[in-house]
């Protein structure tokens, strides 16, 4: 791990893209699973009860508090008990981090294709 | 499937959220792993044969050959090996539909957290 952190240590925001990178772990994680983008997006509409969510996804009670479970502890969904229900809402994380990374990923990524062209212009140049 | 499918059929931003699961699937997945960023960082930097990444990242040859491939096949690096180099560099893949599913979950849950403001505030003026 030191020498993957020493292999960037040049570029400052690379430094900080890997400085999330549990958080990063964790959350890209929970919405790899088209399962759990669902559930995200169900709750988008309203709030719902593990079992209203199993009945909706066809799936085992069981099953379903497993995917709840992981997204709430990756923050997308916050759960609530009241009485023998509990309630499943989406929030408090924005995902604003996870924007983030993949924007500085974009713009390296941008950089190092213009960093491409520029050398097969000066390859072109000099072949000619 | 269907009756997840049909539990979100009223909501055509949704429909639309779902429609790209088995690329977000792969993508998220491929960059929920610290090594597998830590390569994309890495690559933004300059191409490297397999070898110098095992080497960067203190990894096994078919450690990181299993990496490598999980990021070739989700799009986010290509490989060309010439002689017995197999040589690794960042794109094609830019990342954008992941954009824009964080952006629509993130529109969502706003217009979500309003619907909730709004209803306490109803509430309030009715307990008044």
């Amino acid at each position: 791990m030191r020498k993957a952190l020493r292999a960037v240590g040049a570029f400052p925001i690379l430094n900080h893209m890997l400085q999330y990178s549990d958080r990063l772990d964790r959350t890209f994680a929970a919405v790899a699973d088209p399962t759990r983008r669902g559930i995200l997006e169900r709750l988008g509409r309203s709030d719902a009860s593990i079992t209203d969510l199993a009945s909706a996804f066809d799936m085992t009670l069981t099953g379903m508090k497993k995917h709840v479970k992981i997204l709430e502890e990756s923050g997308l969904v916050t759960t609530e008990k009241v009485g023998r229900v509990r309630t499943c809402r989406v929030g408090p994380l924005r995902l604003d981090e996870e924007t983030k990374w993949i924007g500085m990923y974009q713009e390296m990524l941008e950089s190092r294709l213009t960093a491409l062209e520029e050398f097969l212009e000066r390859t072109k140049g000099r072949t000619r």
